[in-house]
């Protein structure tokens, strides 16, 4: 099974007042993730843009187990659950050396400029796959 | 039945370069709005902060419906849907005049000074449960 | 002397670890302050952006003073200080009651759609001078 | 001359819907790259602050020369300017291959834990001034 890992340090724009992660902030370390795991497959979400495709996200579940704190150095594992006609879904682990910090799943749809659903083309279907 | 409703308006710093509001920032109006409805109950997460009383959010739920653009006006409507011992799960909407931009089911735990889950105050659970 | 005021409720997402408001996050307030400072002068970024017509942020200078912290509200003031061919700059303070959190002086050039400097069009630099 | 430098790449939530980096995430980078700067030579923040020894920033003055863009890899390089009693002044370039995107001038001032100057520790001027 193929797991796919980029590390990030966290920093003061990371917290809140709390002393932890801001909640919403793991959202955005999801989004590098998955980026990163894409481009690693050669898929470009950049130039697919250009070509009228995009990936919207349209929904996500994460639970928040432990938080991470300011200089933690964090690991973000991402893989691919399942892809359907439009639809990609992510399940991603963010750990903390052997905790786990969050789970998350996340489903992207493939839409057009004008935010219609569209097929995921096939040449990225089949990268995926592999 | 009973529904709290704040309004905002998008400005840049709320979007990305897909032309609409940052997945990740709906989180951030979940959290003002939730703070506002605790607030209007006489709740005072910040008081409560200082007696080693927080709410953690352990979970989120989140359906991106339809998104939200620069200078929209939106509406996010928010309720607590049920309380247990130490959890508390509130339902979000936010709107944008007709339309449902997102749904949002999150659920805080109430934790001490060291995030070990605690009973939630009684006179909290008193004014929720008006 | 005119001077523009809008409130704002400080929140869990705009303070870090170190207990108070993040530095950066200041530039977001300041940007909503000019927003609606133009908007209420009839000066609609959206629209204008739609004809081409973009201003881009060239130059900030913040001197933080005091901090504010969750829950404090705070005031912003924002005036322009001067217009030239195609910058146009403001002055805004951060207030916190009578205390000063920050002043900022920031230079707005106005750009076409490939960033390049054009005037400033004339309604605009009539309303904002009235 | 030292310069330090460390390079980023551009994601979704670093961007605006005018297409660029939205101008207030540009201060997160610098903030990440001074945390860098100092653990590479041995200053760690955190356990200043335990100790109840504190950087807080009490001025920034920043030019925006070009714009990023979503993807792009950014490097930014830092230096120390000068140091005072309890300021610590940074000068940080952000570059795109040879393109300047931002310049900026940073003024740190050491604070306790009540938010007042005090001395800049002697083990720290020694090794920022090697």
């Amino acid at each position: 099974m193929e797991e796919f890992s980029i590390e990030k340090r966290i920093y003061y724009h990371d917290t809140d007042c709390g002393g932890v992660v801001y909640y919403a902030n793991y959202l955005k370390y999801l989004e590098e993730a998955r980026t990163e795991y894409l481009l690693s497959k050669g898929v470009d979400l950049q130039k697919l843009s250009g070509k009228g495709i995009w990936f919207a996200v349209a929904k996500v579940e994460i639970e928040y187990k432990s938080p991470a704190r300011y200089q933690d150095t964090i690991r973000i594992l991402t893989r691919i659950e399942k892809t359907k006609y439009s639809a990609m879904q992510f399940f991603q682990t963010i750990m903390k050396n052997t905790m786990t910090v969050t789970e998350a799943r996340t489903t992207l749809i493939c839409v057009n400029n004008d935010f219609k659903p569209i097929a995921i083309p096939e040449e990225i279907k089949n990268v995926i796959n592999q």
